[in-house]
């Protein structure tokens, strides 16, 4: 393999590719890229056999090919070192197949390969049905729920995201069984098989990295044990997470007895000024009192000092209703709302607070309350 | 003690007296910042003991005063409080001596003081013979020194600079025994007494982020365990270290068998691209071959590849000699020059490495290199 290209073009497909490696590799060719270069242009993969990342480079963005050929390339400090070429137009060649030349005419870099042959066989079929979505709402509903994944190993489906389709209708929940978030959007055409699988986190969040907030179609095939996106000249395959994702729908209630209209700039800022008392505790409480048309919020911590705070407020009822909460999810939540005004939805001290744009019906996040005493 | 005051002009001075502020404190009081009101205006002074910084805001730029006093207030989060109130105009009203309220017209904070009885009394006296020099240069003089500077604690004067009066000379040393650097100025007046203090590492790091490139004067009032700064209405005082610094200047010979002129940012660019393959390691060794006009930089890791680069350069000696240096200690030396071109001054591969500016004389540095077999 030997082949010419320019910076910023190999940058871009190395760049996606490297996202599927990870930190927890146990078999060392996985520590590489798999380079492949064919009549049709070159294929960069990136894989720790969970998250697989294949990017393309058409042959016509490729400045010269002398030979084609396969090369599994270490890539630790790829990235910054075709970064930091001295030109924009960079030379490659495989030598003796166990050694990758990344050269201008002043510097080289002589990296180790792998045995080809020790690179395992990743299949990336297409299924015949096949769900599109614009690449900014795949991005939206990623963004708008990721953060309630679980991190702790001790439950793993909670560490992913819940995808269901039924006719049109996809529905993505996250939940780390503390708070909630769940977005519900309409399909451009209904699916014949309903899906209800667990994507892992992580390959999640690498997909939210990797696709721009444009117009673009993402395709998604879904297998039973795995999934895969094909967006722009990417392919990103993930397996999926066995096991039942737990029933959330009853946790949302028809009715609330306290429905609050509050300005969402002014209801983050209160809760963060609270939270900074807070912000070394385990558990970040602030507590709310609302009552007629005030919500005061306050918080303390016996070493620092406490805080207090009175927001005017739109409420349907005028009992006083006191609730303790984590600051942190609550500006969690708030962080991905993207309307001027929001709804607080109470029904009790120990029930789960609901919080909902006024005007964005996808969206509805729940963060369970703290008992204080 | 009740007054009104600007959000911005607060900020700025607890900005820098919490400077002083240090987590090993084990005084408790010392977590707080004095803030005492007088006729004459506003001081905040954080200190840990070692450091003390007293910052002042004249009467003028206080919006109202109702009463003056003393108080000394728990300082965690003090300064995210204050950027984060509501409002631009805040209210300070110390509460039965316990308790200081920063308010706006709807939010409080309510911190707890310390017994300003428990506060050590500082003082912050003026020399009659004092130094002066000009901030933006004072701060030169730091930043091109302080990296060198050792965090290790065995040899506890090189946490420290040097800081060396004779006459109208003004040299300041750095140096943790593997590196050193060196800034040779001229005073506007000579000194009656000579000085030879070292400063710990910690209050040099601290003064060069209060002072401004500008052209105000310091003052520098040195005493025999003390020394004090004064730089617009901020004085920041520093115990010195105590113990004889080490003799440095015999470490820097007359002549130097090879000069070799070079571009700062080629030689910079090809040594960063070596380092980065040495870059987990714990020693970044690169090699450095020079010979006529040529120099080949090599740099290699087992498991990951090797690098090669060539540049052109202008030496005074066609033979050949091979050196081995930290990629780091190199590429620290050369981020504090400020000019195109350097000097790289070389007697033999077991001798230190100097590098100088090629116009700017008051710089010296210098790395030990490294044996290799």
């Amino acid at each position: 393999m030997k082949f010419t290209i320019e910076k910023n073009i190999i940058l871009e497909g190395l760049n996606d590719a490297t996202r599927a490696l990870s930190q927890k590799i146990t078999i060392p060719v996985l520590n590489g890229i798999k380079f492949e270069l064919t009549k049709e242009g070159l294929y960069l993969m990136g894989s720790d056999s969970e998250l697989t990342i294949k990017t393309f480079i058409p042959e016509k963005d490729i400045k010269n090919i002398d030979s084609y050929g396969i090369a599994i390339v270490q890539s630790k400090y790829i990235l910054d070192m075709i970064r930091k070429m001295p030109s924009n137009v960079i030379d490659f060649e495989v030598i003796d197949n166990q050694k990758i030349k990344i050269s201008t005419s002043s510097n080289e870099y002589m990296l180790n390969c792998y045995n080809y042959n020790d690179y395992p066989n990743i299949v990336m079929d297409k299924s015949k049905e096949y769900i599109t979505l614009k690449a900014s709402l795949l991005k939206e509903i990623i963004n708008q729920t990721s953060y309630a994944l679980s991190t702790q190993e001790v439950r793993p489906l909670l560490t992913g995201m819940n995808f269901k389709v039924t006719g049109n209708i996809l529905e993505c929940i996250a939940t780390d069984s503390y708070r909630l978030s769940k977005k519900v959007v309409n399909l451009s055409t209904a699916n014949d098989n309903s899906i209800n699988i667990v994507i892992p986190g992580r390959s999640i969040n690498e997909i939210e990295k990797i696709i721009q907030d444009d117009d673009n179609d993402i395709e998604i095939h879904v297998f039973t044990n795995k999934i895969l996106f094909i967006y722009k000249d990417i392919m990103i395959q993930s397996n999926l997470l066995s096991g039942s994702y737990p029933q959330t729908n009853h946790f949302i209630p028809d009715d609330f007895v306290y429905m609050i209209n509050l300005s969402l700039r002014d209801f983050f800022d209160a809760i963060d000024r609270a939270a900074l008392l807070t912000q070394n505790k385990e558990k970040n409480i602030v507590k709310i009192k609302i009552q007629d048309k005030e919500m005061v919020i306050t918080s303390g911590a016996a070493e620092i000092g406490k805080t207090e705070e009175t927001l005017k407020i739109d409420s349907n009822k005028k009992d006083k209703i006191e609730i303790s909460f984590s600051s942190k999810y609550m500006l969690d939540a708030l962080k991905v709302i993207k309307d001027d005004n929001i709804l607080l939805l109470i029904n009790s001290d120990d029930k789960p607070i609901f919080i909902k744009s006024v005007e964005d019906e996808t969206l509805t996040e729940l963060i369970l309350p703290i008992k204080t005493f």
